[in-house]
């Protein structure tokens, strides 16, 4: 794929958030301060994230908390675009999801003719995978999340719910529906809500592929963080190529607000 | 892959467990008288399972206990084909077993180099799978003992340890070494152990792929029984093609015992 450019100042942002704002429980250093001067010189923003163990005012709340000025009508979750896709087609589903997630998803069905997944985290079971492995091989639906390999905790990398999609996927032969990134109805659904065509959008991410990779597949310029799941191989991936790389969030608000507004003559 | 033929009574046979001799805690009817025939028509027998939720002295003990005639040091199973990886190259394990089959492996390494993996069924937890993918981002080699899709339970088909080796080999990067079936190795083992070339042998299973497959790419003539996880679209496989599919265990030893002991002129 060639790489979008990123020459002009955009008139949207979209952020990661997980790696990108914060680590865990902590803020990036200079996040916060970046953010403001993003909103201050008008940017229009949308938060995307595939983080699925926590329902969307939860990660709102959790943002303010440490400092970052976000509203819960910004963040554009994984888990809303499954929840729009099973009232879309009117599908019963059996939820594979995080406890805490289960209230915004809704019930699940008694005869189930789909399995909607998200990640458990620690609450994953074997009887709930094998659940789904049989309704699976019984003919339902799989609609998955995401398909993130892994994310980073404050003590490390840790395993993503994407071992588990393609887990189920590889014993049932059912291919799975990514409804999150890196699917690229998400960014079209990102664009839509500010109103701005992908070539006037940026993305700033800590993904290679899921945010990147992704983004720039559907035309948006991409900049990968040396943050979070960031890693040193990423920058010389035979696949894809960042618009930019950066050390972190605060110096890609620095780049993109330098650019200037208009294009260069 | 040309299918060995099976035109003269064999001198081995290697027989699968799981969903041939037996499915859950029951024999496969007419599996016990036919497994004597067997043996009163001396042909060498070796039993091979991946079966990782067992040692092998439990798995002897439920065949006896069901009527087989079945001597422990008959059965070769992929948690001691592990093991004997383990210590003939020196490795250091995390073994994430069974904790039935915890004894038979051995104790676990302080500072893992490898992963060891065999089926845990309902003990798997996700702190389990996150270490393991921990050690494997950080350079540890992965044994798996197999790499099953699904296999028969009473109440219908479950979820194998392959979706999980296939998971954790997504998410990390690392490729597993399978030591069980379909391994040519473990096949190989098999014959060393009756003493007999792989043209002299048949296997019979309820697996088209671990099974008859993997036994057909090392020369060996597989028989497809129609128990156990057998589905009816295995025949029409374009990949694998049994030397024989037959209804069960005794219509496959009653196929065999009635070729000539000979080749035809």
């Amino acid at each position: 794929m060639s790489v979008p450019a990123l020459e002009q100042r955009p008139a949207a942002v979209l952020i990661d958030l997980a790696g990108v704002l914060h680590v865990g429980d902590a803020a990036v250093p200079g996040a916060v301060d970046a953010l403001a001067r993003l909103r201050q010189a008008g940017l229009r923003l949308r938060f995307l994230t595939n983080t699925t163990r926590s329902p969307r005012a939860r990660i709102a709340r959790m943002l303010t908390g440490l400092g970052f000025e976000v509203r819960g009508d910004e963040i554009q979750t994984a888990a809303a675009a499954a929840r729009q896709v099973v009232d879309a087609r009117g599908l019963a589903p059996f939820y594979l999801v995080h406890p805490d997630l289960a209230a915004e998803m809704g019930p699940g069905a008694e005869h189930p003719d789909a399995v909607v997944m998200g990640d458990m985290g620690p609450h994953l079971t074997y009887a709930h995978l094998n659940r789904a492995f049989r309704l699976l091989m019984d003919g339902a639906a799989f609609i998955a999340m995401a398909r993130n390999r892994y994310f980073q905790e404050e003590d490390g990398l840790s395993l993503d719910m994407g071992a588990f999609v393609t887990g189920l996927e590889f014993s049932s032969g059912v291919g799975a529906e990514i409804v999150g990134k890196p699917a690229a109805g998400f960014f079209q659904a990102a664009l839509d809500a500010v109103g701005v065509p992908a070539g006037e959008a940026v993305l700033i991410g800590d993904d290679l592929h899921d945010d990147v990779g992704a983004a720039q597949d559907c035309g948006i310029a991409g900049i990968l963080v040396r943050t979070g799941k960031y890693r040193p191989e990423d920058e010389h991936d035979e696949e894809v190529r960042p618009a930019r790389v950066v050390d972190d969030f605060a110096a890609a608000v620095a780049h993109l607000l330098a650019l200037a507004a208009e294009p260069r003559p």
